[in-house]
Order: C-alpha cells, then structure tokens, then sequence
C-alpha cells in the first residue's frame, strides 16, 4: 500500500479491500463489521426496558436477552460525477443505494437519514431539484427520511455536493441472508442487464466524445425483491447489489466469503449493446461496470425456476435470468465460460477503472 | 435566500434554518424531521415478524401496534478544518458529536455508522491516525462502530478528510426529552465553560497570529448524562448540545420550540480566560462558539441543587452550573442580563461567524 490514498481505493476492488482491512477493520473489531455485507444486524431488546445495574431488564425486572429484534443498518456516501446523469442523478442515487443494501440484507426499512455536503457557491435551484428528485425516490420506494444534516464547505473544498445516506431495517427472525450462505449447487440469477449505471455515468462525463441513449438503472429494489425473500425463506441465500466494482467484483467477495467457487456462463450474462459497445471502445469489461438497480441472487436450485417467473413479473426484473453456478471446488474463484467454449477467472476488481460512480 | 449557497448556510444559525425550512422540509415531511431536535424517534416493532399483507404481527399472527420500541437516530457530517487540533481531531469529534446527540434524546446507544470521504493524496499515516482516534473514543464513549463506508474523490474535490457518523440509540419508555419540552420556572445549566471548541478551532488555524494553550473540550458526554436521566424522569425537560451556533443559538431553538423565553445572568455563563480573550481580539461573542463537550440542561427547579452536586463528581462536569431561568412572557426571546445591570437580547445567531467547526 502507498503512503498516499489513491483514487484505486475508492473503487470498490482490491484497492479498498487493503485499505479497508489494514486502516479500518484492526482497529474497529465489531463482528458485524467484519463479515462485509452490505448491511450489519444489531440486536436490540423488545419491549423492555434498562437499568444500569443489570443492563436491559423484562417489564417485570429480570435481566433477560431473548426478545430481541434483529435491526439492520448500512452507511454510504454519495460522490458521483456528474451529480445528474440520464436516468437519474446523485439524490435519487443515494435513495436506492442505501434501500437497496437493506433490502440485500432482507430487511423492512424503517427510515433513512441524508447528510449533505455542499460545497460554497453551489446553485440553490439545482440542489432543490436534487431534493425534490431524492424525496420522489423516497415516496416511491416507501421509505421515510427520517433525520438529515447539512453542512457547507468552502469553495474548492467538495465537487459540488456530496450526500451520505444511512439505513436503518427490520429483519425478520425467519429470514437470514448473508454473502457466506452460498452452498455448492446453489445457482447465480442476475435481475437484469450488467453495467448500465457504470457506462451511462461514463457517457455523461462527455469525455469519450460519444453519444448516447443509455440510461443509467438506478432504481430501488425493495419492492421487487421483498415478496420473493418472503416467500422463499432459507432458499434464496445472497443477495447483493453490484455496485462499485460490477458484478465480477461483488461475487469474487462472495465466493470468498463462502469458501466457495462459482462458474458463470458468458453467453447467458445480460449486457445491452450499448454497453458492449462503450466497453469495446474504451477496453472496459462490463462485468466490473456499476449496477444500482439490479441484484445478484444466489438460491437454491429447486426454486430458480419459480423465482425466475416471478421476477419476470415486475418492471425491475423483465430481463432477469440464471448466469451460473456455486461449485465446491477451488474456494474463492469465479470464472466465467466464453462463447467459444474456453474459461477465464474473473478476478476481484482492482478498483482503478472508475472513480466516483457512485 | 440567495441562488448560490453561502458558507452561512452551513454554520448552524438563522440561514441554515432557512435552507433546511425552504428546501428540505418542504419536502422531506416527516413528523419527526419537522421537530427538530438532534436526533429522530422511530418506532419499531419488539418480538413481531412481518406480514406483506398486515403489516407486523406479533408471533401469535393478529396485527399488533402496541408492541414498540423507540429508536433515536440522528446523523452528522464532520468537515472540520484543520482536521487535528489541540484536544482532539475529526476521528474524535465524529464520535461525540453523535454519541452527544444520542444522549441528548436519553438514547443508549446500540451501534454507530462511519462514512469516510477521502481526498486523493491523503496520507495514509495520518488516516491510521484518525482511524485509530475514532476507535479510541468510541471505546471511551463505550459504543461500536457497526457499519461503514470509504469513497475517495480526486485532489482538489475534497478538503482532506470529511466523515459522516449516524447513530442508533434505544429509548426507555419512560424517557422523554426534547426542546419542546421547556417550562416556565426551569432552570438552565450548563455544565461547563463555554466555546472552547470554537475558539481551539480558531487558534490552531494559525490565522489569528496567536498562539495559546486552549484545548476543544470534544468529549463523550453519555457516561456523564445517562445516570442523571435516569434518575430524573420527568424533571430533566431538555438536553441539548450547543455545537455549532454555541450556547445562544441552541437557546433561541429551544425557546421557539417550547414557546417560552429564556433569561440568563452573564456573569454565572462560565467562560474561560483564554476563550473571553479571544473573542475580545476577534469581536466574537463566546455565546455563539461552538461546543463539543457540554450539555445544557434545562431542568424542574427542584432537582437542580441535586443535579449540580452530581454533575460536580464527573469530570466533565466540574463547572456546572445554573444560568438562567425560563419563563412565560414573549415566546421565542433569549435575553442575557449582564455584569451592569442591563438586558441584551440574544438573537439566533446568523451561522456566518465560523465555517467548518465541525
């Protein structure tokens, strides 16, 4: 590691995984933390109440630990460039990150808190329109805003505004999902087409000199995702959203976490033209592009097909299809089956081909 | 309100108000937003599971609401310059500047969230340093780190450091404070001298051609303060910390929001030398500076004997002390009776003082 933070650990790869474990985790040794998902559970007391002899105490006084709730929680900040982009911009952006690590997590979302940072000089028009755009998100994904805090920085001293969202969620006791529940067997579904945030925020920083149509995805998946989580408890066992670092990255942190491998079909990855085409030109490989409305799902076989139709059903889903396979073999590889008949690994993402995409 | 915002809009006076007023809760209308206290309740559901078609259920499957608990959560970004200053550093501050504002709605508190955004070319010894600050605290503080998040942005499109902390506390049933809660004839304390923060900060920005001795007063005031709200359910009426906008600002919030005036005697406002010095040099007000380790307490008049004599055996209450009285007559005013007799009105202050506090 360099004495110097470099953009590289900010991409979500290998870069920030080092940084991550060397600066943060030895020195901040809480559990959940360690174990990487996208959201923690912390356990709180039910209907009780404290005392500061015995700690929580029952209604009737006796020092209990049994009627907890599970409550997840989850932290980003938003510093994507351009703040507006097509198909969105940074607040509906930072609505659907933070509701989509609690619904990885399985969780009711019970309320977000925003934190802005501005930077001096900022126009105030457009960050009401950043506002109203992050409070339509919340209405359609039904979330509530439930604290914000804002501060203004000199000028020079932000890229115009940055916005830090946290999540707080329910979970419920029969649902337990988690980047180590892959089992060998399992199969790997994607809700939809790969890269689009990642390639439309490249197209809209207008430096490639191209044009398009491409919108980025970025969308809340609670509502597609809460009814499937409920009605397979136990069978569907990840969920995650690949952000930062694309799907290559995201499963590469899986199959590590569940000491498993796991073997991807390329031919059956959806990807628009579009994005292979900005990939062939630049050199990018799509399955490290951000998503920030689709989700990895790792299931049990026996539902794949069920889980499929369902998805099917719902506008976030329509291109939703199995891409892979969990395998017991070589823990911590994912490689993925080109047209031609041959494999390549799919390592984990350095984390140097886009900054600030989220 | 300008087109562009101001350094103003961030310093936590009137012109914060106005931006939060005009563009955040004009559009973020949660009841529990519009308060305005330094932190939100949430209520959740105790041993329930979920229902898609019900809502929560207790485990018998009948709809319950009754079974609550209280959650506070409150979120801050630190953007302090310079990031290390005597007495502390941002890792520091962001800790109890949460864990403040969670003990300031009697919360114990259940985890923490770090949100870290970083400039490329920072160093990653002083980030170590920071880090390892930030856990130092939050063993001091007695509360964990639960979830977390890194972004790097390129040079030039940050300051350094910036770290936003969100908090989750959990509320006694039998605990209610807030700023609403202020009633004619309660004392006002608070428990210890005033604006060292602001004017530590002022000092080691080296711009005053300056040097001294003053040290911020950063600290977790939750080991201080939870006894004492247990002790005195229903007496103590409101807690807050006067941060940005200092001791005056956090008066006149709290005299709209309980529709009662506030009157103090300047010579009992415990100030040190070194901060009446320079503010006397820099035509300041140390009413108006920030805090970062004091609490104002605004009690029934008949604990107050009671509470200072507790106050007095913590060390961050050594220099406790009432100030003034709350009353009746003209709603929303703050007035400071001083050394010779005369009443000055303590207006709101305008947040232009100082930038980047906190």
């Amino acid at each position: 590691m360099a004495d110097r933070i470099r953009l590289a650990e900010g991409g979500g790869g290998e870069a920030t995984a080092e940084l991550i474990q060397r600066v943060f985790w030895s020195r901040l040794q809480y559990p959940e933390l360690l174990k990487g998902n996208d959201a923690s559970i912390i356990e709180i007391p039910g209907n009780l109440s404290y005392n500061s002899s015995q700690g929580f105490v029952s209604p009737g006084g006796e020092a209990v630990h049994k009627e907890t709730s599970r409550i997840a929680v989850t932290t980003d900040s938003f510093v994507v460039t351009p703040w507006r982009f097509p198909g969105g911009d940074i607040g509906r952006l930072a609505i659907c990150g933070t509701v989509n690590d609690l619904t990885m997590m399985g969780a009711e979302i019970l309320g977000l808190t925003t934190g802005f940072i501005i930077e001096e000089g900022f126009s105030v028009r457009d960050l009401e329109q950043i506002v109203q755009s992050l409070a339509d998100t919340a209405v359609e994904a039904g979330v509530k805003v439930v604290a914000g805090d804002t501060k203004v920085v000199n000028k020079g001293a932000a890229d115009g505004i940055y916005i830090n969202t946290t999540g707080i969620g329910w979970v419920d006791p029969l649902i337990h999902l988690g980047g180590e529940l892959a089992r060998p067997g399992d199969q790997v579904i994607v809700t939809g087409t790969m890269g689009d945030h990642g390639a439309a925020i490249l197209l809209a920083r207008g430096e490639l000199g191209i044009q398009g149509e491409l919108q980025s995805d970025v969308a809340p998946l609670n509502h597609l995702l809460k009814p499937l989580i409920q009605k397979f408890p136990g069978q569907i066992r990840v969920l995650r959203d690949p952000t930062r670092g694309g799907l290559a990255t995201t499963l590469n942190e899986i199959a590590r976490q569940s000491s498993v491998s796991i073997h991807l079909e390329e031919e059956k990855i959806p990807v628009k033209p579009q994005v292979q085409g900005i990939c062939a030109l630049l050199g990018l490989d799509p399955f490290y592009l951000a998503n920030e409305g689709k989700a990895i799902i790792i299931c049990g076989e026996c539902i794949g097909e069920d889980l499929l139709r369902l998805l099917h059903q719902h506008p976030f889903g329509t291109a939703a299809t199995v891409i892979g396979k969990v395998a017991s073999a070589n823990p911590g590889l994912v490689s993925v089956r080109t047209g031609m008949g041959g494999e390549r690994i799919l390592p984990m993402g350095s984390g140097e081909q886009l900054p600030r995409i989220c």
